[in-house]
Formats: C-alpha cells, structure tokens, sequence
C-alpha cells in the first residue's frame, strides 16, 4: 500500500507517518520508485503499537524509540528479553534511590531481581511518596500486594514466552506491560466495589 | 501555625496555598485578626494530599476538588464510601460504552458492582485499546488478572474499613488507589523480572 493507504488504515496522518519515518520509530517501506515506497502489514502494526504507547501508556516517542530499539535489536538470550523491554519503558523515578524497604521485600519474597534495575528504584519513589501523603503501606500489606503481583507476572510471562520470536517477546513484555496497566487498575476498582459490599455494610 | 509556616512545613508557596485557600481545595484557617489566620496539622495533612493527588495521581486541580468534596461530604452508608471515591477519582474512558467482555467478566466472576460505574467504562476502553494495539487479552488471562486484583482490593478494603471515621475513609480509599497504583505497576515488573528467571532461561 502507498503511504496514503497506510494513513487511512491506521487513522494517522501522512505528515505523523512521515515524521515517524524519519525518527525511525517506523521502520522504511519497499522503495518502487525515487519518490515512491509501498508498506505492508507491518507497518500497520507497527504505527498502532506506537499510537497506542503514546496515546494509552503515556509514552514519550523518545521512549517509544527506544522501545523500537529493544524490539528491532532483541538481546539474543531469552533471559535478558524481559530487562531489556523494562529497560526500554521508562518508569517514573528512575533517579531515585533504592529504598531499603523495597530491598527488604524482594528479599523477604526471595525474588530474583536485578538490584539496579529499574523497577526496583520506581518501587522505592512510589513507596516514599505514599508514605510522604501520610498512607504508608504496612509490611504486611506490602507482602499481600507483591504475592498478587506475582501472580499477575506468571500470566504475563507465559503469554510473552509463547511469543515466536525474540522480537514478539519483546512486543509483547512492552505492549503487555503499558496497556495491561490501565486495565489492571479498572479491574482493581470494580473489585474494591465487590469486596467493599462485604466488607463495608 | 501561620501560613508562612505552613509553606515551610509543606514545601508549597504561599501564593500556591492561598490559590488552594479560594478554589476551596483547603480549608480556611483560624481567623484571628482581620488580615491573619492560623494554620494547624490538618492543613499540612491536606496539602501533602493535594500535592500527592496531582504530582504522583496525575490528577487535575478540578479533579482533586471533587474529592475534597467527596471527603467534607461523605455519604452516610459505609456501603457507598468507595463508589463516592471511586466517583471522585476522574477515570480514563469515563464516556466509554461499556464492553460486552467487561460485562461478561464481571458477571463470570460473581462481582457485584455498580454496572453503569466509572471503572467499569475504563475497564472497556482499556479492552478495547489492548484490543486495538494487537495486544488483546484472552478470557482465561483477565480472569486470572482479575483473581489477583481482587486479592489486592481485599487487602485495600480491610484497610480502608479500619479507619476511624467516613472522612478517613474516603481519604483512605482516594489516597490509597491513586498512590497505590504506582507500587503496583513496579510490584509487577519486578515480579515479571523473578518469574522470567525461571521461564525464559
């Protein structure tokens, strides 16, 4: 399809397409002529994971770049696919210090995580801004939160493991991660309004 | 304390806390003379929950109005506490229809909830942009996702019905779902880190 087709089947102009183009954050269609170039279905797929990281997980298209990054040089170990799309979705607080209340508790869970890594420093700033708004959360509180979460992580890598390529895996940690928030947090809400139907009558 | 002070105590600028003092987000203080006002610990208090609203929630100042009215008006019934904060916290998708899968989901898991409720809006429009990105989420992962939410808003809602008073309890709920999500949304990336440990190796 020209570039025409590709704006109409994806609802994005021809001028976004271009500017996407040129940033690299889609990658070149099949060049037909000095001025003329087809895509395909990748490209469609590709122009909605980008609107849907902007639009849906607030992403920055500096950080939707370097998600593209990740998904266009996946590490070759299986292992290092998980890190590196973290790596790639920027998290709130990443200057922030490790909290020894977040080491405690990945070491009380006996989970394997990078001590560097990102998430475990975005945990410490949630953690110290909850706490500085006067709702600390309680040790045990914490450890009942974490034991759900891990449930909800087995979900998502055994959905991302079935993944056929390092580059889906990638996609799928990514897109699983940013837009499964949103949807976690609605289910969150509705389950408050059920429990609380027990609890608060 | 005067309202020098209360900036001090706050980190907040006195022209900031008296924009607060006119659009009604704080309560006024102690008049004791014509031009002055005493400030007390409940002042700080609401002003680190303001500040914790907008900067960590991401919330409008019109949106953290709400739930100040939400906490100085709680409704009567403790049954209607969390629906009241949940009304208070300005979701995404709010005039979303609502999705026949959200409602299939619900109504599989036994929940009862409010069917024309906000979170039940943003639960379809997340569907849907899942859907959309080519990331959609198969029956048997929500309900998995949702077991585990559920475990969450347990722990949630036992806290929430600890608190002394309806005020607290509004306050609790508000609080604790906006700052909590953060925590959770770095709880699952670590847990997605440990369990690719074993799965992806």
């Amino acid at each position: 399809m020209l570039i025409s087709a590709l704006s109409t089947a994806t609802g994005v102009s021809v001028a976004t397409l271009k500017y996407y183009l040129r940033e690299g954050l889609l990658m070149p269609g099949r060049t037909t002529s000095a001025t003329r170039a087809t895509y395909a279905e990748e490209h469609v797929a590709r122009v909605r994971l980008i609107r849907a990281l902007a639009d849906i997980g607030g992403m920055s298209l500096a950080s939707i770049k370097q998600v593209v990054t990740a998904i266009e040089n996946p590490p070759p170990a299986r292992i290092d696919l998980v890190a590196a799309a973290h790596d790639a979705i920027r998290a709130p607080g990443l200057d922030h210090a490790v909290d020894p209340e977040a080491v405690d508790l990945v070491e009380r869970l006996g989970w394997r995580v990078d001590p560097t890594s990102a998430p475990l420093r975005s945990l410490s700033a949630a953690l110290e801004a909850a706490r500085d708004a006067g709702v600390a959360i309680s040790p045990a509180r914490l450890t009942t939160y974490a034991r759900a979460c891990q449930r909800i992580a087995d979900a998502d890598v055994r959905h991302a493991a079935a993944a056929a390529t390092p580059t889906e895996t990638v996609i799928t940690v990514v897109a699983g991660t940013v837009l499964v928030d949103p949807v976690l947090a609605a289910l969150r809400r509705l389950a408050q309004q059920h429990v609380s139907a027990d609890l608060l009558t």
